[in-house]
């Protein structure tokens, strides 16, 4: 057993994975304290170095697993999420931005990746994505004329909620949630232009209708792939059977012709 | 016949059954009227008498049931629903504590366990939960994640929404429901942070396609069973006929090997 | 032919029909005008004389059905509704309560009973609720245990919510439309009751998840509803046809025991 | 090759047609770019000129369509589609009412009526349409009522809301979306009139359900769209074969009759 067969069986242990489990979750519940200017105050130093204890842990078990598996590590789209978390935890380590610090916690989404239940889902998730692509391109496509048309016709007026193409965007999206839509934007614009729900009215109307549209969709596919998978085992055994059976009778009966 | 056979039998009889709807919901109304000023004013001694007698009604049906089916009575989850909640309601008539005493109309719950379609109900409800135990860990996973984040970012600036996890929890969960999301929070925390709906936007996507995988799971889950149950039935009989024909023709046929 | 023969056939030729649907329709836009204040001064006496005109009309047009069919008219479930509709049209106008008043404009409704296709949904919509008795009971008995709960926790102290039952019943309704919940209500309260999100956040999962499963179990519903009518036909032939076929073959076999 | 043959191998080019789509994003982008300020200020002159060359890329792609299938161009929905959106884009550039100048964006729609995928999608939105006319009917008839009740009822005391028909249609609409309907409306017209909550909540209660009732069936059309399509041709190649084999064995089979 070459040194390389040794670390990968080693890595592959399910108490090395289970441990490494166990060290994600205590490095979630010390991320959590930290969170806490008492617990800081009383604890600080030892947290940030369990912290930094459990983030060499990680750094240790990705070294390991490159040796093992060399490049092969990387055809695993999950092994390539593990490396980018511990990477994005290493930078903030050495800047200290206040926004880079709190993408550390991201650190906790290993667990879906080490926990087959949570991998499941997850790419359950992502295997819906691509059928939604066209509808999700169709919506993009709504949300940019929306946008320019907000802007142009009521930028000037209403410069904190349509001032430019950013700021209309997010008001639309804000729009197709239907939170505070009409009391909070609407009522208001209306008073200056009568007729503004001609555009918000059909936007809300569409955009609605695109989302229950993409859920359908997603309910129809799901619907067909476990239809597909579950019955047709069945279905296949019985029908090879019968035409299996036919063909014994036809070869056993005289040929009349 | 034993005693015990005895208390079975009188527990068992469809009208002890009715008599406990009829004491459990007259009790409802009971609890209902307590809420009123005026009627305790007027009658508040009376109802408490009775409220009180129904209570040991209730406690009466238990210990009948106890006797008659000893430890047997606890194989039933609905019969430890029963217990717990006639437990509770005996606590605070000790105590007098306003939330406990708030807590005994859930003797009411004991309809659904008395009546079977309401109990089917909730059973249903109860077997769609497993199927969703991955899809909850994730999102209490993104919610714990999506708290640490918001309570490092924004904890200082707006104490009252984010100032600890709890806190950011309970925004984050008024933020899925998208209730004044907007305008009520993200808004003002763009004021200081103009990037926050970059996190926030976000989180409302990841949250509202983890619902709505939710609801499509639980719908092709209901759809299979409702499809496995219904049409199965006539496609076996459909089937064993044509293979027992099928056979039964082989059998006729001559041997002509 | 009798007189009540040549009634019947008059009623029941189309283009009688096709009047009563235009009778309804120019009732409904004269029922509209009636709002404006500028219309009605302009020609108020003649809107409300042809309104009238059309109430006799509809009277007129049910006497005639009652000579038709005599008590057979109450057989069906639409000729009550076109009966209570016009009923209450004629009591506002004895006596002039603006409510009542108000309430005349169901009689277009009475364009549903007119046409068959809008009848088809309605239908539709009504075979859908008796499947949903229990989960209306469940919620209702949720709705009736969170009133009493929320009345005598937070009664007191918010009486404008949670004063007496009716107000509970109708904040909780609020609460589960998921309508300013939290900034609204749930906040405020909190302020008071630090605790109170324990009972407010359970009731929106609760109800929320009652309501997706009344939704999953419409959609099932209708889902087999359309199944077992569309495939089972082809089927069924099918189906038929083998067994047929299996049956002659059999017949047409040399019994050999 | 006739003149017209030639211009019709040139439209249909797969590089032209290409060329068209990226003209149509060039021109998303500036009518992005006019609605900054400080871009317009810069290099404004530009911006138009590049508009206007767009603008006539379009007009002659139409009329060299227009020349290659003549008539036959107004047969497909989606030349239609071209041909109106390029006409709106002319008349604001003679004309220069800003309402009219917001409306070119909509000339960047060509992205879909000029990329195939997006094309399907939207024609699935349209197929869906007609089946739902009827539920459509009815809601316009429960918007049409309610919305004439609420004026009556509330007209006078809210004019903001409910002062005449288009008001409480929108003010009815923001009530169904349910933005703000309990704190934003129903409560404050409770203050004046108690008993208001017996009109609006079962106006939710009935146009929810009307909408409920829109996505499920949608969901059950294309799930028996998409079933019908997928099952059928394995199922009827397996009947096919079964029926065959079974002809082909009475035929072998000795005639005893």
């Amino acid at each position: 057993m070459t040194p390389r067969e040794t670390i990968a069986r080693f890595v592959e242990n399910p108490a090395f994975q289970r441990t490494i489990i166990g060290v994600i979750i205590f490095n979630a519940v010390l991320l959590g304290l930290e969170t806490s200017d008492t617990v800081m105050a009383a604890a600080g130093r030892l947290i940030l170095l369990l912290d930094t204890i459990c983030l060499y842990i990680f750094v240790a078990e990705i070294v390991l697993k490159l040796i093992a598996y060399r490049f092969a590590f990387f055809r695993s789209g999950w092994n390539i999420f593990d490396f980018a978390i511990v990477g994005i935890a290493l930078v903030p380590a050495a800047q200290g931005f206040s926004v880079l610090r709190a993408l550390r916690i991201l650190r906790v989404l290993r667990v879906i990746s080490a926990t087959p239940s949570l991998r499941r889902v997850v790419e359950g998730f992502l295997t819906a994505l691509p059928g939604m692509g066209s509808v999700f391109m169709l919506m993009s496509l709504i949300f940019y004329i929306g946008s320019v048309m907000a802007t142009k016709l009521f930028g000037d007026a209403f410069p904190e909620w349509f001032g430019d193409l950013g700021a209309s965007a997010y008001s639309l999206f804000q729009i197709m949630t239907l939170e505070s839509w009409s009391m909070g934007i609407v009522r208001p614009v209306m008073e200056q232009f009568p007729y503004a729900w001609a555009f918000f009215v059909p936007f809300i109307m569409v955009t609605t209708f695109a989302v229950v549209n993409l859920l359908v969709g997603l309910i129809v596919n799901s619907m067909q792939d476990a239809h597909a998978e579950e019955s047709n085992a069945a279905t296949d055994t019985y029908r090879d059977e019968v035409l299996k059976r036919l063909e014994a009778i036809e070869k056993r009966l005289p040929k009349n012709d």
